[in-house]
């Protein structure tokens, strides 16, 4: 007997970009280490929580709160509060105007994990692959030149209109939209577990990826397909995984 | 004495796309013909009928008038118009449904002229390069993939919310938001006259790219630059010219 494949059907992919497919944590504590002027602080842990900051402003925007709409705006307001607290004091005056500019640019420079620009172009030539993420346009692009990610289309939330990955339909059903295809055709490619569960509640299908320094806090790292009991379509390690399980992921088995 | 290049400190490129990047005109009166089940008509005036459809219905919906908002909608109402007439009553019943939803998909399969890959991808290495279309995200992505076109971004008249080239601000200004530039670090580049004019009005850098079957019946191709007393920055033949000359462009010459 045949059965389908999880992802029959799917004729692209929506990729999450922060920590799916490029290791913003570790690109970023080098950044701030080369820039640390000798002060020697727990410079990943500041990482962090500029992150950590970056995540709750853009869950409140999503969820109709106050908030710029820009993620470099963002991010530089997240760096100049971090640096009045007391906690980093040691840092509260070590950069100044421009070097702080640069600083927040240093998220267009973010590096992929080791498999993701050679498994990103083997999936492109499968299918259409999409960025879905909360970084603007020229973030975004700008990444994509430096680390050599070869993206059909980049959707940003700020292009769409809202932010991921609360139950908003702008963002997961308005890329379904643009690409003119029913949201079972689409699946969402995420290391996130709720970014995930989201993109599933509009009918997009759904591929985990583990990485290491991703959905930690949560204790998502067990998440599961549904074949073993879990509710994600697929799981796998790397997006070179994907390219190859793809072709009989996508058809009938 | 030093004088600045045409299009100092431009850090990104629109692109039109019908015309401008792809041939249009030969790619559709080829799959007509094809498509011709032996009738003998004029199949390249029927291209260009259906083309003209298209350019009216769009120039409509910019200026606020009624319109649906997805360019596949739009080639296809355009289609069944024109089978409706005397004129084409030789074709009126040649085509089932199936073969007018994948006439419809012409539009996605145009190739480009002879220097329009290798031009984009000498210019990418330099700038960003976007797409800034009447098109729809989905044929854009199809087109791009077929006619091997590297984007950095696709931005469309879908996706920002109106249509080109009447002087609408959200197509042109939208990009250059997205791009995080302001209008004077981003050129827009196209076959047709009218297209530079509009961009120009919201202070945008203009290239005029010179192709055969474009810009004909306007009588525009006497374009000329500023320094030659006509009103646009760059006037080349080809992508490829265009990558040639924006280094010196673009800088203190």
């Amino acid at each position: 007997m045949s059965s389908a494949g999880p992802l029959e059907g799917v004729e692209a992919l929506l990729f999450d970009v922060f920590g799916t497919v490029v290791n913003w944590e570790h690109s970023i504590t080098r950044e701030l280490q080369a820039k640390s002027k000798g002060v020697d602080i727990d410079w990943n842990a500041f990482a962090k929580e500029w992150r950590k900051g970056y995540m709750i402003t853009t869950r409140s925007v999503a969820a109709g709160g106050e908030g710029p709409s820009n993620v470099d705006v963002m991010h530089r307001e997240i760096l100049d509060r971090l640096l009045t607290e007391t906690k980093w004091s040691a840092i509260s005056n070590i950069w100044n105007e421009d070097e702080k500019k640069d600083l927040v640019l240093a998220w267009h420079r973010l590096s992929g994990w080791p498999d993701t620009t050679e498994g990103l172009y083997a999936l492109k030539k499968q299918l259409i692959i999409c960025t879905l993420s909360n970084g603007n346009v020229r973030l975004l692009a700008d990444m994509a030149k430096n680390a050599d990610l070869p993206w059909d289309v980049i959707f940003s939330g700020e292009l769409l209109g809202s932010y991921k990955p609360p139950r908003n339909p702008k963002t997961y059903l308005g890329a379904a939209y643009h690409l003119t295809l029913p949201p079972n055709k689409v699946a969402m490619v995420a290391a996130h577990y709720l970014d995930l569960k989201a993109a599933a509640s509009f009918g997009l299908k759904t591929v985990y990826v583990r990485r290491p320094t991703e959905d930690t806090v949560e204790e998502r790292t067990g998440t599961k397909t549904k074949k073993e009991g879990g509710d994600v379509d697929v799981v796998v390690d790397s997006f070179t995984e994907l390219a190859e399980v793809l072709p009989k992921a996508r058809s009938l088995a």
